[in-house]
């Protein structure tokens, strides 16, 4: 229970009776982030048994119904189910994700026992590291879709090599506060010698790094930020043969998401977003091998409802 | 599919990945009456094959989030996908209704190539026919709920007999306009002989009576509104054993639904609006027995996601 990803849905426009829409879950140490919010959910996340008290923040990529409209169900059921909620919830968006919530939860008289804090953005504007703690921090990178949408970043900071006792021993290092500021990555002065982290901590983890991109149109630029990422989760809407209406309609075809993590290098893709009219595994299919014939050294998935993918190591493994 | 009952959810408060919220479709000769929409309720409509673009009025019973929230979802499936609307819409519900979807409608700015005409109720005020045309009419009555809230009665006009072409035959009938008034139930004056409906027209056939009763506490007053009844779908939130709660948060427990229906000498009950905490068929069972036990000849039902009543002559057939 480190670092999973929850795909709790993975269908565009409308939510189906056997597919929710696009919507994902990341819980990290103990905190989750939720990232979009359609209609229905909720039905998704007590389906997969995650507790909702421990969402910590809701990212929404745009204001479009299918990305926000269950974001009333979600705020009301921390209020009125399971513990009482103590902590108060962080929704971040596009400027605009105030007034929608807070305006449904005056019209409908929501009752709500915490607080929620807002954190708007206003693309190119609002600085793109949006949180960020010892461990890890959440950034937004600007989408191209018919009204302001944003990506999400979720990157993990590298964590510090184990602490070697045999060396700290070796070089007389004493217990206590010395050897806590190495270990928290400072040099330290001992007997007028210099000691060095690195002489004392084993090899440094890499921290994963995570996308969630949905909607979007293809662009050049996108690649740049997501560059050797771990794992990256992008829309892939429409088929090859419907690329004139992806175009169209702001979307991405499963070749063109291939594409640009392709030229990101990223390691693992995950595609997601599928048009309503794909719900048979023969289309579902379709698109994957048009993804994988355009990057086939790269490591590409479908996601499905109810996935789940670890953290292991310097990857994600499904569940 | 002349005259159809189809059971959306029968849950309360939150749709469950199991069990959808409270909601029912009425389909009668080649149009569909929806009664309340809370969230995920359109993939409960499309689960079941149900037309979507035959609807022709949703009907809303208060303006809590559970009976609503799924209706811009709905509104927005009528627009974008099928065959193009053509007809308008018709919501109607307590005052509030028109804002609240309008308001959403502007925030999320929905495009939307139909009409929809709202018919807001003043409780009390606004004459509690909503709508009438030759066959049937909708009704409205008041509910005791925290807020304003509203059943809905759905009544089928009688039916004229069939009509006797052998006896307007043997009454030297000429064929054309005046078997046309005959039939239409007026009286005609033949050779100066006057000659009633009732000459040539076999047995009358009652119109069903259909109620939808969900939220309510208990009322005395509720039974007058529904003597004699076919069939009331009428909530049962609790069990007799939280009657207190039930008191206090404005619920009818499955005994007191059957007190009421049974009041009303309402043939066919069926109880719907479960809370969340029963979706045990243990649970549902006892909450079925409780009601028998208090109307004992009564004939008493649960209803469950996905079940549908076809009319039939003077009752309904579960399918």
């Amino acid at each position: 229970m480190n670092f999973n990803i929850n795909i709790l849905g993975t269908g565009g426009t409308r939510p189906l009776h056997n597919r929710y829409l696009t919507s994902v879950l990341i819980e990290y140490h103990g905190e989750s982030f939720l990232f979009d919010c359609g209609e229905a959910t909720q039905m998704s996340l007590r389906k997969q048994k995650i507790s909702w008290q421990k969402i910590k923040m809701i990212c929404i990529t745009h204001l479009h119904a299918d990305h926000i409209t269950g974001l009333l169900g979600i705020v009301m059921l921390m209020a009125q189910s399971g513990n009482t909620r103590k902590e108060p919830l962080t929704i971040i968006g596009p400027i605009g994700i105030k007034k929608y919530l807070e305006t449904n939860i005056e019209l409908l008289r929501v009752h709500k026992n915490y607080d929620i804090i807002y954190k708007e953005i206003i693309i190119n504007k609002t600085e793109s590291i949006l949180y960020e703690d010892k461990k890890k921090r959440i950034e937004y990178i600007k989408l191209k879709h018919s009204i302001d949408c944003v990506g999400y970043l979720f990157i993990e900071k590298n964590k510090p090599g184990k602490f070697d006792t045999q060396k700290a021993e070796s070089l007389n290092i004493p217990k206590g506060p010395i050897r806590k500021k190495l270990q928290e990555g400072h040099e330290v002065i001992l007997n007028e010698k210099k000691i060095l982290p690195s002489d004392i901590l084993g090899e440094p983890q890499k921290g994963l790094k995570f996308a969630y991109i949905t909607d979007t149109a293809y662009s050049e630029e996108l690649s740049t930020h997501i560059k050797n990422f771990n794992l990256v989760i992008i829309e892939s809407t429409f088929k090859n043969e419907l690329k004139e209406e992806a175009k169209k309609k702001l979307h991405l075809t499963a070749k063109l998401a291939a594409k640009i993590t392709k030229k990101a290098k990223v390691h693992q893709t995950g595609l997601i977003h599928f048009s309503e009219r794909y719900t048979l595994n023969k289309d579902l299919f379709e698109l994957l091998d048009e993804a994988k014939q355009e990057y086939p050294n790269g490591e590409i998935f479908l996601t499905k409802d109810g996935m789940r993918l670890k953290a292991n190591k310097d990857k994600f493994i499904i569940k």
